[in-house]
């Protein structure tokens, strides 16, 4: 046999491992579409008139290991050094078991949100479990699920107190202790609101009568600890409401805002376990009075019960959310830091209430030992009492020490010209106290007894909390380890089976992509430490921009935004201060399409801007007469449209030149959003076909995993007429949308190993791919299902709708018993409902490996024999299997009197025999979780009458 | 309020994450057994006599972010160069996705053997894929699933050669190009056996009429690919054997030891994905052709079917293990590398038959390029015909160009005086070529087309191999990712249940320690590597030998065995060597209580020991006057006695200090079994006692998890008087039982950390818990189960033995129905009849929190509830949950025609509800299987039939 070096290369990540066929896969499915070439279907699905010039050339892709290498280089640039800079940021230590068993463990970090409930009862559990952690420590009422980040949840409590108070005051008042990211973006959230922020020292300057509401921080930036009761009253008199921004930790020791009378309670629960990251992510929290519950923005997990009457958990009443309130919507918060509010849960649960309440002290002593020995060194430190935070008067001498201590290897904060305020967290060291000590000149060891504590006497706490069952189970790391096995075997992620999400990219988070995020080097990097400590993420964020901008063709971007949505707003932010620089900021219009993503028109009236509603064509696509009428009906208002490309249709359409070309005709930018540039990549450019600005969901088109509902991550890139206008820093600049300069940045390396590995070729190969899956699983399911919508060639771009409303009227069958009878198939819905009710919108993804989409197809086409056996009289219209749907085991062991056999029931085509998923509970009522709504763990008697 | 600081500490390991019980959990469970404290019940429980005088004393605990930050500072000392060394030892790429979801994932590690077949599918599976892997590439029948590493592998082989061999000569030869540690490993275990190793050039030297097998290395350590088919034709004709010592990777393109004729191959796996890791875990392999399956050693899986006759697999012939044939066993293997054989495995399943191709042959391809480069230099390189690894004339300059190519970062190999060896593997970049032709004086560039291959024509592999379907699955990460998830789920491991497992403490494997063993620096590390290049594991060897010593009381440690019975071994022969050192070589009897592990009569005989067993007491304890009565009946002859403490029966024999003491005055040594050292830290010493040497199963009492099945650690700790007998280094000494000097290297870290964490004040802690948690047991069965042995206090050690005998004659239902039953109840069985026949024996650990005690306790009497029942006649006697368990969900599916119901036979007491584990099969038949022997994955059509 002559020797022959072969050309295959197992070290393809592209071809081999992210994209999911195989080349003879390939083959077998452009036969079942009729198609010869992959090529032929990309050119009979994309119109030539919008594909880009010249191929994705970013060199040589890297292997799984040379990425990781040049990963670790990246990292190594970055310094850690121990920061007591404070400002919301602080050390933590991530207990190993939750960073392995959550962090780490794809059954965790690949799911997404938890929408259909029945197959997410684990993490709904832990994100019930935050709330309750929420509700208890800062003594309000409810608590959302998680936001982005303190600052934009202040921003959204400013927003819902706008919205609840009965004060026609313009104003909103912000405590100039509050931390500067903090303030800066809730002016930006401001400005096109017409609401002026008004800065200042509660305590003097706040004129009740003048304001909607007030934001506190507590403890302050600098270590103010004050009770703002007095004030909440003087604010509630005149019918305006209070919020307070709170330290979590602190709240364990200190009277939480409930008990001053605060409406709102928001902050950041980074402290409990998450790393810095550079800034993110991590949960910010939102909690308010009862009164407040249904102006909430954000997921809300909320306790129901299912057919069967066991207890379910699910999320709240949706209908606030912005996807259904669209333009109606105060805010257009999708994503929320759902892995990250896991994580913090999980470290409540495995310190308990005495843990915390330790930990907190243990800060506070370090804090208190930090003070004595600058005292004796002859400083003045104030304040009188604090938690964490001190604030030392330095004179002349700041830089000094400011340089002394960095060669110390400490990060202290600068506060004006002369003095410095340290931040104390559970990770400093004794001997880093003293480092400090040395910086401040005095070289003294940390001694002695534990020192008298300074916290405000009138303010200890003296309320419990964390007192449900779940924060003091036996705290051992085998029952730990157990009890998140336990929460994660109830859920169905991507680590288990396809999910087919419509518009929300399901694709591949491959390890080698997720191995850098737990690196010490990404996540103990404080957001504001000195550039020359953050070189490694600089370098990571310039080469990805520079890389993004080649994709996209744009000529900056912004890394700023912390999710789409965010993104979104950046987006239309940008335009609007591009418009005011150019004397036209008098343009308020933004015309979207009916089709749009809810997101888009609640983002148009976040930055002041009408929504004015463009027809669709029958075809789905944008009617582009009305696009043009309405262009000319509102000639010199236009500000720009939100489009998105390829169609929420699924659909390439062709007139998108038209549409950008109509839109600067009438003097308004173009808003192309990004949810479906996986379908461009490499084929075509935003940039190059009108648009001046998108959103890029890292989180879905470059492979950071959804993590059960966050984090996400949503740049913006722009044409270069508009770079002046992106955000600002949000400490030293203006315009600041989310609290760090690079958003969520220890998630950027995801993004980054995703494109080193794929290459310029691998990314357009994974496009043409995506693009194939769903015309393949078009060809196999249109004799079944009618496919909505078709590009000119007949084909669907990188998702398909499925008609499944003609079940309704011949077998009684709702979208909604699709979407669980998958769920006995194993698998996750397709999108419902959206963007065509009643119909399920399916996207593949290009990971998915053939054999995976068969099975998929082997179950749909299962469902619609069965709706056919109830038209045809062979099963019972009201009591089939897609009505009893999802089944679970209970169903099997009870006593079985239904007109089907429990096989059928339980083994539909597409489900795995030995491996199958067995979802815990049986359908959720929904309707009856909103009539009684509970939103905190409830109490242990009533697992028991559950079980009854 | 007034405020007060806390004296809990949330970071305190010891106390509050690795001991199960809390503080207020032991109250109630000393209360429960009736004793006063904990200190009371240790009082009660361990003989005064033993006692040890002083506590140990670490000084204070780490807590685990400390332990992390201390282990980085020690991996940091470790130098991770380019290793071309070769010798079995190779740079491999992990698939990050294979180190994530099994290397990383406790549901992979901390599972047990898989002896309880129908809760192991997943493993299993794994394992038949590494058999068929084995079996495939070498050519041969069957293989078995891993041995320890290549040179302990082939011992075992020479072992199997002198059993099957039907040709009386004495001699075994050895190969002299294989490699140094494997001739040095083959020497020891030849001496005792009376076996002579002739080493040579086997075209030159071997002569088939005086030896009884021969041991060839294919290609041979300094790279020569030779064709041994005419030597084993002669070996055949003398009625020897024929070994073949192979590379797994080089079989993917070399004609196999099978075409050879050979009888017996082996090997390494490491290759396959597993980092070198100073010298290991990775799993060896043994083949054989069929007429030596039941002679071969080591755990073999094998395919069955379960009571639905659906397809099960389950461990094959184990009664040719030792602890069935105990002296007559021909080898002591007990532990295996099952983690690592999965590893190994999956890295097959990952790339498939083409990609291991493709990436031999850019080893290879990398191998000629380099010997191209070195030739243009006007070297001599050899040999003619090579596969990864070539030998290269220096002259004079052989330690100028090693340290040239050291400053390179390139690790080279001297061999003799004069030559210079190098092994290319998949890691090696052009760059690193570049390098080392460098370092011999050549600054060029690698460039151009593949070279000619360099395989000798007439050796090209003509065979086709890993054709099952199982390596030919899709490559996407997706699909391998799942399949890795589906395999894990179908298995109970101690993330989801505790594992009572008596003798086998499957205490906690805490994340913490676990973390450091995927670090690149612990995983770098070539076992040959310079020493200044393995500094960090220098270093922490000796920190764990000296608190080794500290614990034990012995003076001297060894890390070298790499398991239990490896480190029996080494033991046992230490004692053997000095006996011979003191002219006393004739002692030749080693005294066995009756009670002991299997393998201590195995091990005996593998040093040529007569065993001599001991009887036991009615009460289980040692029968001191037989045992007296014996030594004196072998006077002059004892060499050793083995015994264990605690006792196999859990009890603290009084009478320990007796038998030691009758031992050393007939002369030999004691050899104190460690088997349960975890019930001795820090309140008994073996050396203190009269022991002379124990080995320590790190894999046990120090938190290295079983991995399904391996990998352990069985370091030994001797008197100051053995010292000088250790085992040698395996490259440069003598007598060494493993292939590296600190034996598997890579997962010490995991015990140091344990050992640092908890200080001798919590491993104390975690000794007295661990016996209150056995106490606890026994104090709440008693009432329905006699609890076998006990000490004089009333009170069993740190396991328990519950006497199941009397159901068999009541109920007829035998110690397996409870075991099953147990699945049920989602329990991995307690040890099944050992030590005694018919009982379990139960060992909870310290790290099970009450809870779990519970849960099993409840299960356990629900069990003797069903047997009472039976007795009643109110269930059947042969047809009834105890019979029927394992229930699966293919029971509930299907109809139901037994006298019991679905609810009962599924929801026992102890079963979780929502979150139950359900087996994948029904009782296997261990029968069937034996007698149909499939050892390698059944081909698909079998898989049809046995769905139908």
């Amino acid at each position: 046999m002559p020797f022959a070096f072969t050309d295959y290369d197992p070290y393809d990540f592209a071809n081999r491992r992210h994209i999911g066929p195989s080349p003879a896969e390939m083959e077998e499915m452009l036969a079942t579409i009729g198609v010869e070439s992959l090529d032929a279907l990309i050119d009979a699905t994309v119109p030539q008139g919008i594909r880009q010039d010249a191929p994705l050339v970013f060199g040589a892709p890297l292997s799984e290991r040379e990425v990781l290498w040049k990963l670790r280089r990246t990292a190594e640039k970055n310094k850690v050094l121990v920061s007591m800079i404070g400002l919301g940021h602080y050390g933590t230590v991530t207990p190993p078991c939750i960073q392995r068993n959550i962090l780490e463990n794809p059954a965790w970090y690949t799911a997404y949100t938890p929408y259909q409930p029945e197959i997410s009862q684990g993490r709904l559990e832990a994100l019930l479990n935050f709330q309750t952690m929420v509700s208890d420590l800062t003594g309000m009422d409810i608590a959302n699920a998680s936001l982005l980040d303190e600052p934009t949840a202040a921003a959204e409590a400013m927003a819902l107190a706008r919205r609840q108070s009965k004060s026609k005051a313009p104003a909103f008042f912000v405590d100039a202790d509050c931390f500067p990211q903090t303030i800066n973006v809730v002016k930006t959230r401001a400005e096109p609101l017409g609401i002026e922020i008004v800065v200042g020292d509660p305590f003097s300057d706040l004129d009740p009568s003048a304001v909607f509401g007030a934001l506190f921080q507590y403890p302050g930036a600098n270590g103010d600890v004050k009770d703002f009761t007095p004030l909440v009253e003087k604010l509630h008199e005149a019918k305006a409401l209070a919020v307070v921004a709170a330290d979590i930790l602190a709240l364990t020791l200190l009277k939480s805002p409930g008990e001053m009378g605060a409406d709102v309670a928001v902050g950041s629960t980074q402290r409990f376990g998450v790393p810095m990251g550079g800034g993110g992510p991590h949960a910010a929290y939102m909690a308010c009075s009862d009164a407040h519950k249904r102006a909430m923005p954000g997921r809300l997990v909320g306790v129901s019960v299912d057919a069967r009457g066991n207890r379910a958990y699910r999320l709240a009443l949706q209908t606030r959310e912005q996807h259904i309130r669209r333009e109606k919507a105060t805010s257009n918060v999708c994503t929320a830091q759902a892995l990250l509010a896991v994580m913090a849960s999980m470290y409540a649960v495995f310190h308990g209430p005495m843990g915390l309440k330790a930990i907190a002290q243990r800060v506070h002593e370090k804090a208190v030992r930090m003070a004595q020995g600058l005292e004796s060194l002859g400083f003045k430190v104030g304040p009188a009492a604090f938690f964490d935070t001190l604030c030392v008067e330095t004179g002349p001498f700041q830089g000094v020490i400011m340089r002394a201590a960095l060669a110390e290897g400490v990060n202290l904060r600068a506060v004006g010209s002369d003095r410095i305020a340290i931040a104390l967290d559970e990770m400093v060291r004794p001997a880093e106290i003293e480092a400090v000590w040395r910086a401040f000149g005095g070289a003294m060891a940390l001694e002695g007894p534990s020192p008298e504590p300074r916290l405000p006497a009138e303010l200890l706490r003296e309320t419990e909390y964390l007192t449900h069952p779940v924060f003091h189970m036996n705290r051992a790391e085998a029952e730990m380890t157990r009890y998140m096995r336990r929460l994660a075997d109830r859920d169905l992620a991507l680590d288990r089976a396809m999910i087919p999400l419509g518009s929300c990219t399901m694709k591949l988070n491959a390890t080698a992509e997720m191995m850098p995020v737990t690196w010490p080097e990404f996540g103990g990097i404080h957001p504001f430490a000195p550039a020359d400590q953050r070189l490694g993420y600089a370098e990571m964020v310039a080469d990805l921009s520079e890389k993004l901008c080649a994709i996209t063709g744009y000529d900056a971007v912004s890394m700023q935004p912390n999710s789409g949505a965010q993104g979104e707003f950046a987006g239309l932010m940008t335009i609007r201060r591009y418009h005011i620089a150019r004397g036209e900021g008098h343009r308020d219009v933004c015309l979207i399409p009916t089709s749009a993503h809810g997101t888009n028109p609640a983002t148009a009236q976040m930055v002041g801007y009408k929504v004015v509603p463009v027809k669709a064509r029958a075809n789905g696509d944008i009617d582009v007469d009305d696009f043009r009428a309405q262009a000319e009906k509102y000639e010199g208002r236009v500000a720009a449209c939100m489009i998105t490309y390829p169609s929420t249709h699924g659909v390439f359409e062709e007139t998108v030149r038209e549409v950008c070309a109509i839109t600067h005709e009438a003097g308004g930018q173009v808003y192309l959003d990004g949810a479906n540039l996986n379908a461009m990549v490499g084929i075509a450019r935003p940039g190059d076909v009108g648009s001046d600005v998108s959103h890029m969901n890292l989180h879905k088109t470059f492979c950071i995993p959804h993590g059960g509902g966050g984090p996400g991550m949503g740049p913006i890139g722009v044409k270069a007429h508009l770079a002046e206008h992106l955000p600002g820093d949000p400490i030293s600049g203006e315009g600041a949308v989310a609290g760090a300069e690079w958003g969520s940045a220890s998630i950027l390396p995801i993004s980054w190993a995703y494109i080193l590995m794929m290459g310029g070729e691998g990314l357009t190969q994974a496009t043409k791919v995506a693009i194939l899956n769903a015309n393949y699983i078009a060809a196999r399911l249109q004799s079944d299902y009618k496919i909505l919508y078709a590009g000119k060639g007949g084909h669907v771009a990188h998702e398909l709708i499925l008609d499944t409303r003609p079940l309704a009227d011949s077998a009684g069958v709702t979208v909604d018993d699709v979407a669980k009878r998958l769920i006995d198939c194993g698998f996750h819905a397709p999108t419902m409902s959206f963007p065509v009710a009643g119909c399920l919108m399916v996207e593949p993804t290009e990971s998915e490996p053939k054999a995976e989409l068969d099975r998929f197809c082997d179950a749909m086409l299962a469902i619609r024999a069965e709706a056919q056996a109830i038209e045809d009289g062979d099963l019972d219209r009201e009591d089939n299997p897609l009505k009893g749907a999802p089944h679970t085991v209970e169903d099997l062991v009870g006593d079985w009197n239904r007109p089907y056999s429990r096989e059928q029931a339980c083994y539909p085509p597409g489900a795995f025999r030995v491996d199958k998923y067995w979802a815990p509970v049986n359908r959720v009522d929904n309707v009856f979780g909103d009539r009684n709504l509970v939103c905190t763990c409830p109490p242990m008697e009533s697992y028991a009458e559950a079980a009854e």
